[in-house]
């Protein structure tokens, strides 16, 4: 448990008239202790913190993990005599716990149900746990936000010089992956490469696409690097050749659109007025909205909060680490995205932390 | 919806006594509609399965998938205007939906909370939907896990060849992956390469390790390929130089409870007793017993029914495919392991899949 976040967690406590809180989220339980478990989306450990103590459980795979010094003690392993109900029931009666919090956008049904029919306390479900103090990043958070984006630039300045008459999606996105890993960094998520009318799809499915950049190709890359567990995102477009005009004309219309709400979020801070803004400089100029939000915060996920969003009613934070990413999509034709990450910094000033030119480039 | 398993889900609907079954599980949409959103661990995507039809609820970023043809027309988009509690509640209505069966396993707290309150209709909670149907396979899912078994032993044999003094566990995991993927194939998890006492720590997280192969080194490489979504898995040991009695006496204890194991399959159906079976092998030879299962299902997901452990009350069917993967680890000093992935059969014959040598090998 890093001590300055179980100070926090205390407080969490204490705000929510419990005796413990639960956590199943595995992002959660790694911003909380540093202990990271291999597979994300399986449940292989747990976290329970009470008023005094911390305890992570976890199997015999694990055992030896060391994720802080101050952790030791509290491990508790989960064997197949001995499983998490046993190890709760021993606590909950030495701790003499009555009412347990637990998340409610992450505990399973059946999670619950096995925890009312077992432990005898009163169930709690609290809203967003972690999910509100994460949002804002401290100095060292931000810093390594700040690398990520900086490899992620280096990156596409040397990918750009690779793109030709040929090449094909699979291609590029795994050497966007190699070029990344063979320096010793992760991807913060499989890179889209989508060409042509595959740039129309917001999501692209790069893996399983087919398509090859041609003469007068249009390319969106969208990618991310993970540095110590930290997240960057960022989009841009490349041009092969000449473009009709139309392009070149939407292109312009959505970087203005991208800076603009960039320089905005100083003067607003309501998310969905952001959201709102961000829109309507690219329908007032009569092309089509988005299908997506505008932008989502980033830090030990790739997204997560704030959402930039027209259902938002959060308002910016100094902390903040978000993305801005309008785009303009003609599906079966073409589409472009333009996304930065960015970092509200104290007293809410706005900085831009991906730093890979911008201004329409013909290849 | 693939037809041949709308009909299953159909069959499981009347099974359950419900008029429609909610299905949140990533992979269970893989399986009965081919449908793939890019994050498993993040909810981009629903399916409701009617006693008449069903419908895949996405958002806008993948209303150009197309997963199968006969799937057009049953997408149902979702908006900031017309969520999913809408939709749903208009279908609910249309198809006078009384009692609706969901994955008790995978459906959050919060969303079951949210359907209470806004559907009106009796939430059923289902037991392991997908599990049981998934576990058995079918031909072209055994032909495409065996295509993956194959390319992991070429993989193994190629890399095998490379493994050297001075090589870190990190760089040896970066080429398995890039063989697999410059192959066009994709890996099944992240290799776990563990180079002495790492190799006693069962799920050896090689991403943050640091270790080097030294002049008698013992290595474990955990590995797998993915082809066509279906995975393989397989773990084997090299060693350098000539080992000590203790490490060769260990070897041939673990090979022979492995491959006895493997023929025990055919023998007993009953998974505990399988699990029981191999650790007794090892223990008989005053040698520890392990920390984790002896197999686990593989398929679309690397981990998935049935489990080959002591808890396990099931029985083996024609048409699983399971690994059988003990261990003996000696934490401080030296762990080993060695793993099949084998396929039960018609008439519960067995086939083991994974073709890598498992003689003791001296590089």
């Amino acid at each position: 448990m890093y001590s300055k976040r179980q100070i926090i967690i205390q407080d969490m406590i204490k705000g929510f008239h419990v005796d413990a809180l639960f956590i199943t989220n595995f992002y959660n339980i790694l911003y909380f202790t540093g202990f990271r478990t291999l597979v994300p989306h399986e449940r292989e450990a747990f976290l329970l913190v009470t008023k005094k103590n911390a305890y992570i459980f976890s199997d015999g795979r694990y055992e030896r993990h060391t994720p802080s010094p101050s952790q030791e003690g509290n491990f508790k392993l989960l064997t197949p005599e001995k499983g998490l109900m046993k190890h709760l029931q021993e606590i909950i009666a030495e701790e003499k716990i009555v009412k347990m919090g637990f998340e409610r956008e992450d505990l399973k049904w059946s999670e619950y149900n096995t925890f009312q029919k077992s432990l005898g306390v009163e169930l709690i479900p609290q809203d967003r746990v972690g999910v509100k103090i994460r949002a804002v990043k401290d100095a060292q958070e931000i810093a390594k936000i700040k690398k990520a984006c900086e490899v992620g630039d280096e990156c596409l300045r040397d990918i750009s010089k690779t793109l030709r008459e040929g090449s094909s999606e699979k291609e590029v996105a795994w050497n966007i992956e190699k070029w990344i890993r063979d320096k010793g960094y992760e991807i913060a998520f499989d890179p889209i490469v989508a060409v042509d009318a595959n740039s129309a799809v917001p999501h692209y499915d790069t893996k399983n696409g087919n398509s090859h950049v041609k003469s007068n190709s249009i390319i969106l890359i969208d990618m991310g690097v993970r540095y110590d567990g930290y997240n960057s995102d960022i989009t841009r477009m490349f041009f092969m050749g000449k473009q009709p005009d139309e392009v070149i004309g939407a292109y312009e219309t959505l970087l203005s659109a991208q800076t603009k709400t960039i320089r905005y979020l100083s003067k607003d801070h309501k998310l969905a007025d952001v959201d709102k803004y961000c829109r309507q400089l690219i329908t007032d100029n009569r092309l089509p909205t988005y299908p997506h939000s505008t932008g989502h915060g980033v830090g030990l996920e790739v997204h997560e909060n704030p959402k930039v969003s027209g259902t938002s009613e959060e308002t910016f934070q100094s902390g903040n680490i978000i993305t801005i990413e309008p785009g303009i999509y003609l599906p079966g034709k073409w589409g472009m995205r333009i996304e930065d990450t960015v970092a509200i910094t104290s007293n809410k000033q706005v900085k831009v932390l991906t730093a890979y030119p911008k201004l329409l480039q013909v290849l």
